[in-house]
């Protein structure tokens, strides 16, 4: 079997992230021990909240130490099993890292039934970032059929979900995306009624004439001053779900938010959404997602890079937005 | 009987407001159509939501117009009743604006027991301010016994009764307030915990030093640098109950909120408070702070102008903090 190779982290950035913050390493593949299993990694994803383990400053889990394997989830295959819940050749995502084998215990795998969807959709609109779609609209951003829903980074891995949720629930779809391309696909693909391209300078008219009744509710991936524009047009008694702040993962100096008295004005709801709070109710958000994707009512697109040399690099694109849809690593 | 004289809006300040923004003018005083009730005002209250009304941009409710007597509520005594609910010596809060005399329907006045308390309590602790922190409290910061809130403008006419409500429901009440006089005061008098004097700078030292295990709760009535400070301290599932911003009602470029990311990092819960959108339950509200004051657990202080020529000095006075407890003017 070739060696195992794994990006470490090398240094921690401190301001916009950079491949030599990461190093490549190999080392044999590990073996299982009672209870674990060896797992073959097949994909990769990467995704934003990657940006904040790369920091010492204060988050909501323990980020990474120097010379760490880099903090990922992996959809592969069983290899070997010394766990009874698992066999070879089951499909499985693991909390791998960014490396092309894993061995760990059985607990910490889920299994995926990849007979009808393609594998890497489980890190995609069926896994974590699709449940972060589920539960930031069911919980937090609560709309009633009929309202108006913003979503920014709307051709993402968990925008697309939550604009395609609001359309299944009866509501007004609106994203935000950068560059016509993006926004394009937003509206023809995925269905939304429309999508503003922040990129145009002239985001606050532009979403206003998209969301002639304001906003009633915000899923906020990006933070900055599209955040500050989106207050401006929120309703009375709305709700922002607070789901990333992109725009500033890369800076040491943050962006101020002026209209905070937006939410005083207009008793907005804000809450803060970090996915794995809603754990024990993660069957609920599985089963709801695939039942969108049995309908034709959830699509998806991919991101694909090819090997695990190119890690780095996505990560580094994904903070600029440069992907167009779910960011992957095909490892094999 | 003497004339009528009341204050009305001359201009829309557009940074801070001046005694110029206001013309006090002379008028009979008016007489009660059918339904109608005359009331001779007592009591007038000054509140920071009132810099909100003179302004022309969006804010919850309709703002004046230039030659509107301005808005306001006071505290006084029925003259002269067309509207079977009232008679003549009936105490009364009333949505009469600054001046000396009201006269509209009978359904927009509160008949009040003033047998018990000050009658200008009801413009305090037992009115609009009380029932604020009542539901602001009860409702958003939804503190647990043993847990930690914190208020900012902590003498005020609302933080005095926020960190009193904490203390009875057995919570850590820690106020920020300006200057040692109103610290010692919140704490030696109101019996809050501890209370950080913000104007000493060294708020976030002083303020960790404060609340050893971190912010659980915190009603907002400042906003600017405290609120940044605030959100370093804030913990994991904590909340905010936006209720005011007066650091910003002057100025015409708001301040930046850099510390934002809190609210994402520690999943917090932030809502704007208005308290007219708890209008059903204020009988809940009201039996709740008349018991507190009955068990000698709602102190409460005023600040006391005389004259209605003093109002409009009040409120810019309001606006800078000057005020010492509940901001009142004695019009008779």
């Amino acid at each position: 079997m070739s060696p195992n190779r794994a990006w470490t982290v090398a240094s921690f950035p401190t301001g916009a992230l950079a491949e030599e913050n990461f190093k490549l390493v190999e080392s044999p593949v590990p073996a299982p021990k009672a209870g674990e299993v060896l797992v073959k990694n097949l994909w990769l994803s990467l995704d934003p909240y990657m940006r904040g383990r790369l920091s010492q400053s204060k988050s909501y889990t323990k980020g990474v130490e120097i010379g760490d394997v880099m903090t990922g989830e992996t959809a592969g295959e069983v290899l070997e099993s010394k766990h009874p819940g698992f066999r070879p050749g089951d499909k499985v995502t693991a909390p791998s890292g960014w490396q092309l084998y894993w061995a760990g215990k059985g607990e910490l795998l889920t299994k995926v039934d990849a007979s009808k969807v393609p594998l890497s959709y489980f890190l995609g609109c069926l896994g974590m970032p699709g449940r972060t779609a589920y539960f930031g609209m069911k919980d937090i951003c609560a709309p009633k059929p009929g309202e108006t829903v913003v979503v920014s980074a709307a051709s993402g891995a968990v925008g697309s979900v939550v604009g395609q949720i609001a359309k299944a629930w009866g509501c007004r779809a609106v994203g935000i995306a950068g560059g016509k391309a993006k926004c394009d696909y937003v509206t023809g693909e995925l269905g939304f009624d429309a999508c503003v391209d922040y990129k145009a300078g002239n985001l606050f008219r532009d979403l206003k004439e998209a969301c002639p009744k304001g906003i009633d509710a915000y899923f906020e991936n990006v933070g900055g001053e599209i955040l500050d524009t989106v207050l401006r047009l929120m309703n009375v008694k709305s709700r922002i779900a607070v789901c990333g702040l992109i725009s500033d993962y890369n800076t040491t100096d943050p962006y101020g938010v002026k209209m905070f008295r937006s939410i005083l004005v207009n008793r907005i709801k804000v809450q803060g959404l970090i996915v794995f709070d809603w754990l024990e109710r993660y069957p609920e958000g599985n089963k709801a997602l695939r039942e969108l994707v049995a309908a034709g009512k959830l699509k998806t697109r991919e991101s694909v890079l090819e090997g695990i040399e190119k890690a780095p690099q996505g990560l580094i694109g994904l903070l600029k937005g440069a992907n167009f849809g779910k960011q992957l690593v095909k490892l094999a």
